[in-house]
């Protein structure tokens, strides 16, 4: 026994008990005659105190040889702090120490461990051991692991059953972004890691598991967007004998519950919307309804009026900024700038400022009067004081200029409440997309997506206008899950990979197992997959995953404390049957 | 909504209701004016009924074009049942069916769907599916989650913290069991998956996290035993500020937790043994110690009477077999025969009759009188009736042979109780043991594992005498844990290194990350990892992890069910920077 208390154990009521403590020296106070030790551990700091009066000099010498971080065990006496320091659970004791005994030394860390550290991101990353001694690190892996634990209690409590799914699966000709695990065993043969246990949860299903769920790791060897890992954790859920609004409300629920139990807000029901509602009114399929302006759509009234722009485009719309009628000149030809300046940038902007005495200057005053400008003000929800802002050109750049004017807006007029949460769920999604490139048919979500009921001619005849059971789960703009009513019905499975150019030959090498199992009385079901890693950062009002992740990876796929991945030896890549080819320079 | 009820809810409380269920139809009796499917889904059976009298002609006529696993729904009325079955919760009620709806077909399957199936492993392996269809494999899966939740509660109480750490590790040259991961990023360098999260929990500990734990899938490419699988899943956990004896009281606590909770049954205070005492007793390091036929060492009473073989060699030992004075002839040889067929085959078992009226009847009658015996009965603890069983030999030999018998006679003497649960602690294993073929010392745990404080000095002197800080948890005669306390300071660390004869270079660059890690304060730590797959199994009887296990792998690492692993694409491989070399035969 190392210790009797933790570092955030003891208060008023421990006062006289002699104790020993073990943990990190995070800070010292030397005043000559009286000097202050802050002992950290994950679970607080208390002070510890050494002065003349009680403590000889050789002692009050010794601990003048401890540097910060350096590991000590104390013992001594629960006293009552002089000066209280209400902010820590321990603030009204001190430890009048009576030995100490040093249990490793430190060097000098290369960035100071505390909250608000000095440390940059890629030094914090290669000594990540350090960087997670900050207790706002610390606290981030505790809440996600009591995150997983209440989860997981939930969903036990509605008999899913959590069904560990095989790592080493089957590696598909077509899965260009699995990893793959060379076989020593089985040479020139490979496993796959898994982007998803997409099809192992529907054998579950076939199995009558009827209710399975696993928190898992997922693999997808993809170029990385600043948020993305190559490995990442999903809360993977199937249920059978359910329809949409079935796996909907239990997820639902689960969610609720969650921010309820984390977060202690109480949430109504969540807002539905199909998936064309969502683009006609926000541009996006994961639109932040924090915050209003939805698009309006101007194209009849604003075109006719002699302003060629308008007139030789095929839509225009627009959306109302609250309160920005006392925008600058500056600030609206910034927000012009932005528009132009990223990828999918737009031409122009038109703005209109309705002002608070409902008079209107805009930048098409030539062509529009008043009563027109009152016609577009009705439509986007535009009221006095506010600032109408309008893009015209070809549809779909339009919603998605539109769409990302409107999360700039968001962000430079603060309107992201990171208390609030605002979740949605996105249903109706189509079921295919053209892929130029391949000249064929995507998936929009996956290939084992059912189509609606009402659908399914339509899948002979006009497969773009197929929609599908998908849903997406949106929490404050972000998707945090997604899933479908899959398809359960052998002939219907054999026509979607039909029409996503799959050879017969093709879909039986690759998903013949499933196909398989779909003869012998596969049920109804779907389910559902939710981010955890984004899950965990969104609740704690933060957008990036990587500090809620123990040990991520950077941008480039590289654990830099670690330096993986790397070169392995000759000699093994000899027993697996594998020789480096020259990198292949296109 | 595809039911109201599930197959396992309805009771006589319901009669009158009218229900809606739906499942999979496993038996159908057909009386001609009366009709009987018993529907099935995870939850249980419930009986429908059909007859003359109360369903029309038609609708009888369309039950009787559905067959076995056919996935249908029903609706009807709760009524008693005629004929109970007080073996199901279901038993005292039917549903008269009122409409039926199909779902989906099912052709025959392969075997039957019953606990008691006809299909042999292979078969259930390719069709695992419909093998998790049988009742009592939902009920090992069921039980598994169940228990892992119990487990994450329990450890959640005592303050652990789950932390998920990397499956994309650092690969090592010396790492050959790694499964290696080609990166298609940097290509000609690869991540390995973990054979353990040793390192990082470690580094957890470095980082303050205090308790760690983690059920996780480890991995090992290694040629595989009847009950070994490539991936496996491990309850792994570190704790810091921690001795031995804090280790295996916080785990025995659980193991107690778990037992009582899922068997009903307290157990006592654990048994801790040494590894000599064990080898002494058992020649064994994981003894089953639900029965007795502890090892009586003869070497000194045995030997100088002119029995020229126990004279020429290092020891004699023998045991005490319960009851088996009243052993044939042929029981007797057919024991002998079995010590000399395996691998380490005794050259012949001299036995020893202890017979109830208190006279010897032995193979070596000519050469030990009664007073010998006798004194052999004393060592071995052998009671009149007894059975005295002695092997000769070199040393290590006679150990293992002795154990080998030992096991064998439990298994025929059926001494192993299913529902006795007997564990014990190993404990002060040695630190190295020698490897002939390396010409060195290897770890006998992992190079991490801290020597003795006593035996520190001679690790300079005589590492093959250091003993270590390492512990096992052994349930039944399985190790299903292991663990120790671990080196936290670096000079030790490097040391051990050396004695392993890893260079400065090479341990830097497999572990530098950990040895840097201790250069800032690392804490005295240690933990356990404990096998999850064989923990289920046990505590349910059985030997075979397989059946606790939703989708195995067979003995050459491949998945009939699945077909992997498989070949890849040139184009696959091209990407990664690799090609196929021609198998390399020695």
């Amino acid at each position: 026994m190392f210790r009797t208390s933790n570092c955030g154990d003891l208060t008023i009521s421990n006062v006289g008990e002699i104790v020993t403590l073990a943990g990190w020296v995070s800070r010292i106070r030397d005043k000559g005659f009286v000097l202050w030790i802050d002992l950290r551990d994950r679970y607080g700091i208390t002070q510890i105190i050494f002065d003349e009066k009680r403590s000889s000099i050789e002692f009050m010498d010794k601990v003048r040889k401890i540097h910060r971080e350096y590991v000590i065990q104390i013992k001594g006496k629960v006293i009552e702090r002089e000066s209280k320091n209400p902010d820590i659970k321990t603030g009204d004791i001190e430890i009048l120490a009576s030995s100490l005994d040093i249990l490793n030394e430190s060097i000098t860390p290369p960035f100071t461990i505390e909250n608000n550290t000095d440390g940059g991101e890629e030094l914090r990353m290669k000594y990540r051991y350090l960087d997670i001694r900050r207790p706002v690190i610390q606290k981030n892996l505790l809440m996600r692991s009591n995150l997983s634990l209440e989860i997981r209690k939930f969903l036990v409590s509605k008999q899913f059953v959590e069904v560990e799914t095989p790592y080493l699966i089957k590696s598909t000709p077509e899965g260009a972004r699995d990893f793959i695990v060379p076989s020593r065993m089985n040479k020139g043969d490979f496993y796959a890691l898994p982007q998803s246990p997409q099809t192992f949860k529907q054998l579950l299903m076939v199995s009558g598991m009827d209710k399975y769920f696993q928190i898992v790791k997922c693999f997808r060897d993809e170029d990385l967007r600043s948020d993305r890992q190559p490995e990442f954790t999903q809360i993977d859920c199937e249920m059978s004998f359910v329809s949409e609004d079935d796996v909907l409300n239990e997820f639902e629920e689960l969610i609720k519950f969650i921010i309820k139990k984390f977060k202690g807000t109480e949430l109504n029901s969540f807002t539905r919307m199909t998936y064309s509602e969502a683009i006609e009114k926000y541009g996006s399929d994961k639109p932040d309804i924090r915050y209003g302006m939805e698009f309006g759509n101007l194209t009849k009234v604003a075109r006719g009026k002699n302003f060629k722009i308008f007139d030789s485009q095929e839509v225009v719309l627009g959306l109302s900024v609250p309160n920005g009628a006392n925008f600058s000149r500056k600030q609206i030809d910034s927000l012009i700038e932005f528009s132009k300046s990223h990828e999918e940038g737009a031409n122009g902007i038109v703005w209109v400022k309705y002002n608070k005495d409902k008079t209107f200057k805009s930048s098409v005053d030539k062509f529009f009067n008043t009563k027109d400008l009152s016609i577009w003000a009705k439509i986007l929800v535009c009221k006095p004081g506010d600032l109408m802002l309008v893009i015209s050109g070809q549809k779909t750049e339009v919603y998605k200029q539109l769409s990302l004017l409107r999360l700039e807006l968001a962000n430079r007029l603060n309107l992201k409440n990171n208390k609030e949460f605002a979740p949605l769920w996105i249903t109706d999604f189509p079921l295919f997309n053209w892929n130029e490139e391949k000249n064929g048919f995507d998936s929009v979500h996956h290939p084992f997506t059912a189509p609606k009921d009402e659908d399914l001619e339509l899948l002979d005849k006009n497969p773009n206008l197929v929609k599908s059971k998908a849903y997406d789960l949106v929490l404050n703009g972000n998707e945090i899950g997604g899933g479908s009513i899959r398809i359960h019905n052998g002939n219907i499975q054999r026509k979607v990979f039909k029409i996503l150019g799959l050879s017969e030959k093709e879909s039986n090498d690759q998903f013949g197992f499933l196909i398989n199992s779909f003869k012998y009385g596969a049920p109804p079901h779907g389910g559902i997959a939710i981010g955890f890693d984004r899950l965990v950062a969104i609740l704690n009002g933060n957008e990036s995953i990587r500090d809620f992740i123990a040990f991520p990876k950077n941008n480039q796929g590289k654990d830099i404390m670690l330096n993986s991945p790397s070169s392995i030896s000759k000699e093994q890549l000899e027993e697996l049957g594998l020789k480096i080819n020259k990198p292949y320079n296109k």
